[in-house]
Order: C-alpha cells, then structure tokens, then sequence
C-alpha cells in the first residue's frame, strides 16, 4: 500500500478502529508485531525537538524489523536549505517511508506529492494524527470509548483537531471548551461532526470550561503555548485564564475521570502538578501509548 | 586493506572503474553487496549539515553489516573542542572506519594520520569523491563515459575537482566553464589531463558558458555559493551572472544531453526549475547512485 | 536488578573489582560479552556533547545485544523543555536504562526516582564514574593499582572526585594537588579515604604539585576549563599556573610512570604537547578503555 497518514481524516474511523484493535491486542499479548519492515528504511525527518514522538517511531521501526534514519532539524533545512519537493525527491530513492514533524502542514503534502513513498505525520501546525491514535487507545483502555464523554479545554490545536475527528469516529461525544479566538475552526469541528453522526457521538464547542468538564469522562488539555509561538506566550497565557486543568476543574468531572496531556506539560500553566501527577492521571499510559498505535499503523500500512 | 580515499586522485583510473563496475552490477542485479563489515564500526564525523551524503552512507554501512555511528557538528567539535589527531586517536580505538565530512581537507589528512584506520571524504573544500564515483556512474548509465562529453559549468570548486579527475580517467572529453576568479585550478586541471591522457579523453576549461555546453552529452552545475561562503553570495551572484544553466544553454548541447546537479540545488540561480525539474535532469538517478557507488566502494575497500 | 549507578559510591569497592576483573577478562580474550541487553534499550540522553562518551556507550549497547538511542542536548531539553520527572516517566515507558550526561547531578537522582529504570552517569558536574572505572582499568593494565601511587594535578573537580575514589578503593595511594580555591571537597576526600582505609590504600591533598609528583607511578591531569566554565575561563588559567603538566613535572615522578588524561585536552594549558603525545602517555588505552569498562559495567548490572 502506498498511502500517507497526514490527518486523521486520511483513515477511515473503520480503518482506525482496525489499526487501535491491532495496536490493544498486541500490546495485550505483550508480543511485538511481526517483521512488515524487514529490509525497509524510514527515514525520520523533524523540524522540531522531540523525545515522545522520536523515541516511539524509531522503536516501531525498529521493532517492525526496519532500519530507522533520524535526520535533526539543522540537518535537513526542510524548505531552507532545500525544497521539500528536492528533499522528497532524493528521499524516495533511499527509504520507503517518511515520518516527518515540521511547522507546516503544507511540506507533508510536498513529501508525499514527490517521494513516491507513504508519509507519516508526526506532528505538525495542523494535526497530530499519531497522538490521536494514542489517544483513542488510550481512552478504550480506561472505560472505552463509544458513549463516553471526552473534554479538552485550551487551545483549538493539531491536537484538538486530530482529536476530535478521532474520538468523535469512534462515538465518543466530544467537548471542546476555548476562550475566545483560541477555538477550533469549523471546518474541523464539520469534519468531527460528520464521523459523530456515523458513530452514534456528538462534537460540541463551548466558551466555558466548566461547563464543558461537567459530567465528563476524560478530561484533556495541552500547552497553552505550542513550539514556534513563544513570541505570543504571553498574550496567550491572559487568555487562556481560567482554562486551568486544576483539581477544582476535574471535580466537575464525572468522578473517576481519565486526565489526559500529550507532554511535555507546562506545569501551573495548562494543568496543575496535582492534577498532572494525581491518581487520575494517565498521561504515562498516553506517552506509551504512542509505541503501540504507531507500531500497529506502520504494520496495517506495510502489510 | 587500510587505504584512506581523500581525493579522487587517491584511487587509479582501472581501480574507479572496478568500483563502479561492482555497482552497476550489484544495482542491476537489485541485491546486495556480502558482508563486508560485518563486525566493524564506521564513524561518521561531520562539520556540516548533509542529507544524501549522511542517509546514503549510513545506508551502505549497514548494507554490508556494519553499524554506523553518525557524529554531528557541535558533537566533535574537530578541530575546535578537540584537535583531528586527537579525535583520530581516539576514534581509531573504536571504529574500524571513519567516513568525514569537514571544511578542511587537512583534517582529513590529519585523522587519517593519526586513526590507523581507514578515511572517506565525505566532502571537504577541496574535493568530493564520492560524488564523483556517483556522477560517473550515473553517466555510465545515461549513454556511456568513454568518449563522450561532459560539461561543468560554474564554480571550478571541490565538485568541479573531484568530476574533472574521475570522468577524464574513464576517457571523457571535460569541459569547465567558469567566471574569471573561479576557475578550478591549475593543478587540478593538469591532474584530471594526466588521466585524460592515459584514457583517450581530454580536459579544457574556458570561460563561455556556451561554447563549453555546444554538443556536450552531460551538462552540470552546482550551486554557486556552497556551504560556509554564504557572506559571499552576492559577490557570487554578479560573478556568475551567465552561467544559470537555463532551457536555451541546455538548448546548444546535444539532443537528449542528461543535466546532473549534485544537489542541494540553489532554484533560480545556478539553474532553473524547468530544467532541473525536466525530461533531461537524471538528479535523482545520481542523488540514488551516492548509496550505489559507495557500497561498492565500502565493500571493495574491505574486502 | 535494577540499581543506578550514579556516583563511583554506588558501587562497593568490590564490586568495582568484580566489573573491572570482568572487563580486563573479556578485553583480553579480545571476546564480547553476551547478549546481556538482547530485546532492551538504553536512551542516551545527552545535555553536552560528547565524542567518546557516546561511541563507547553506544558501541557497548549494541555488542550487549541491545538497541542505543541518542538524544542530543536540544532534543530533550531537559528541566527546560521539560522536567527530570517527566522526562524520567516517559523514557521508563520506553526503555530498560537510561545513559544521561548532565550538567546537574540532580537530574540524574530525579530521572533515577522518577523512570524505574536503572541510570548511569555519563558524566555530570559532580562524578563520572565511567571514566573512573576506565581509569583504573587502564592503570591495573600499566602496572597496577594496590599499593601504587597515583597522583591527580589540577581541579578538584567530577573527574578527581570519582577518581580518589575509585583508585582508594582499590588499594591506591592517591595524592591530588589543587590551588586554593579548586580542592577537592572535604566530603569526598573524606568518602575515598574510607575506602583507602578498608583496602591499604591512602588519600592526601595538598597544593604543591611538584610535592605531589614526587615518585608517583601515575600522573593524571584534567582540563582547567570544563564544559560550562568557559566564562571563568581566564580565571582559572591565571589560578592554574604551575600545575600545568610537563615533562619537568612528569620527570620528578617515579622512572616509566603513566601520564593519563580524560580527554578531551587543552594542549599547552593543563597538559604540554610532549607529554601527551609521549611515551609515558597512555591517554588511548584510556579512551578505549571506555568501551571495555562500561560494557562490563552494563553486563554486570543486567545479568
């Protein structure tokens, strides 16, 4: 299969479904995927930092039985130093897959567009498929995911977006709670609706997170101030006031609730350390779980 | 074997066509070279940023079972934290090659004096063999070297150098067209006609870009301002006005004459998108033939 | 088991000798080790660069069978990008040791409480203990160590502080000589002494190198100037006048003694060109001797 991954909406909820059952009963078994790599090179190319996202590809890679190449961001000058279309270019000719994080949304279509091999998007201004994918798996594994009811409250995001197509294709009803100018544009929130409707889920955007929170099974937020937007810190930090995942928040949640943040956290900014270390807390789940479910859509994709 | 491959100059005209009759060969057949590092290290130093020489390198390592060890910029610091006979002290204790690349030709002299093991320029100021071995393979493959007519045009830099020596052994009429104060010096001009020599090809160089290109059957370029002379790109920029190889330069060689550019390629200046994006650009076939032409090198080396 | 080894005193004098008495063995018998890591993998993460520390690492992970996955310094960012504690449970979710080269001892403690997971110093502002194991590996190879003298010029720094003790606990007598103001802290100075009582060895400090010298078997010296100094830079070269080790120093100590240095050096400052470079020098057996101590070391702790 020559397919890229560069949203969520590249899958179909089925085809998510079928990768995250793939991704629990492996992790379940405690038992690797078999060899759908062997004799493949992915080349990992990042235009940001990362320990998460690096870390679990190059072990999915190299559990899959392939080769991982991981290129830093001076490196490659993606768009810089060179094209993304030269860069796909060359890189097609030397690996069979390309899992990239970079700024912009728009270099993964120019790497897909001229590498002739499938690209993986590990993370960029738009989306977050990956983390998306250990999300959902994350959720099933604590409560399951049809009918229950997931909150994130900050920033409308990649992660938000790839969210809340995620979850809401799997019947979750999604909350999305953001101060004003923060929120997730429609075109996301349409897309997220359209897979609710098959599902049996529902999307909802609010200003207020409270409300949001109330009755809610997992409770998600992320940095208020994304890599790349450190000039805006501090006008961000005055508008996301009172979007705070503290323990007064979570209270309103449905009790027991998951809290979930994709890290690295900005501690008493976005979340409190309480709540981020707390019981209710799986955000190390979450962590891991970006090992199974890029191990499970890199076999699904190379079968 | 413990011979360093510094220079183009360091290997015999017979012993490059060996090299790169073993990697057509093995790229035909679309196997793989034996094992022959297996149990050995390779260090990849490098001083500057690099995408097809790092991917293409590490690749062929571990193609022929070895284990590549990739050393970036600020890690080695050569010559700046550390002193090359230092680092190649040291590094000859634990690798079993080193593969460099360095903005100095001496530090390559230097490891190699002071490692005990054997040392590949991966490109320096002064010369890139590797490439060289690509670009004629890459020759070889669109139509033949022994008589046929290449033409560099630009910067008579380490591309130039390394080009002119390599295809005047496999009896190749070189041109090189260059503005005044850029022209590829004398020695290397007379090196690569001693080759010529012995070949039945020939080495000129001239300053008009068009009578270099008039029925050449490879035209080449490279960027005008490489890596660390970029306080100089505007002066390069008026010194190479005429010299883009555009659509009508491509235009007064001979029909179907391949473009070869070692990349990364500076678009809109050394050359054009239409051109380089053209029918006639083989880029891409020799970016693929870095990986080629140094397995074949590695093996031959440790064989 | 899952013990760190953060500090030189995380390890009985006698399991020293047992790793060391390991290493010496396997490096004689010119064998590897068995597949100790075989299924595990080690993060490296790293806060400064590093040439030796990182091959050797690396290479002894991997001839144990195991995967080794840097991270270099911008990639973590660690307590910057994010805290000890995060980093720490995260990266136990992913791998079975961390190797971590810090400039703050207490992010080795903090990822040690927070992954699960057994932690290394490979090198922080208070020990580095690997390099103490390969010391005396080296010096057991050049004489050996019970009832032997070796003698420290210069800071008392990480390298002095897991050098005393290390050397004490083997039976040596160790001698360092520091200006005011660069001792060696009364605390480890009182832990080496410890253990030079239980094994016949002695500790003493004193400010006289010449003093020092006098009749040792082995004269070691570091850099003045560490990494993460380099604003007192010309402080300390003003405060380390006289220490500098040459050949009139190195002349006073006994007839054939081993001249030994962590590397990397700053020729002409703490150490001279003839010396380092001179028959006494035995700096590459030490850098080598990396790779042979930590893989015992590894083999050791994961047996």
């Amino acid at each position: 299969m020559n397919r890229s991954v560069l949203t969520v909406g590249d899958l179909s909820a089925d085809e998510i479904g079928d990768v995250l059952d793939r991704a629990q009963d492996s992790k379940r078994q405690g038992r690797r995927e078999g060899a759908q790599l062997a004799g493949k090179t992915a080349l990992l190319i990042f235009q940001k930092p990362s320990l998460r996202t690096r870390v679990s590809f190059e072990l999915a890679v190299t559990n899959l039985g392939g080769r991982a190449l991981y290129l830093s961001p001076p490196e490659v000058g993606l768009g810089e130093r060179e094209s993304p279309e030269d860069v796909g270019g060359v890189a097609g000719r030397f690996c069979d897959l390309i899992i990239c994080r970079t700024f912009d949304q728009n270099n993964l279509d120019r790497l897909a567009a001229s590498s002739g091999v499938p690209v993986v998007n590990a993370l960029s201004d738009w989306e977050h498929p990956c983390q998306a994918l250990a999300d959902v798996l994350t959720i099933r594994e604590h409560g399951g995911t049809s009918g229950r009811t997931v909150t994130y409250v900050g920033d409308g995001n990649n992660v938000a977006r790839s969210l809340a197509v995620a979850a809401a294709g799997e019947g979750m009803h999604v909350r999305i709670a953001s101060p004003l100018g923060y929120e997730l544009d429609a075109e996301s929130v349409a897309a997220a609706s359209r897979r609710a409707d098959m599902s049996g889920g529902s999307v909802s955007t609010m200003s207020d997170p409270v409300e949001a929170v109330h009755g809610a099974d997992v409770v998600y937020t992320d940095t208020w101030t994304s890599m790349g937007q450190e000039l805006e810190a501090k006008r961000r930090l005055e508008a996301f006031t009172g979007y705070q995942v503290d323990a007064r928040l979570v209270g309103s949640a449905s009790p027991g609730a998951s809290v979930m943040h994709c890290l690295p956290a900005h501690r008493g900014e976005e979340i409190t350390d309480d709540v981020l270390d707390g019981p209710q807390s799986v955000v190390l789940d979450q962590a891991e779980n970006r090992l199974h479910a890029q191990q499970a859509l890199l076999a699904w994709m190379f079968e």
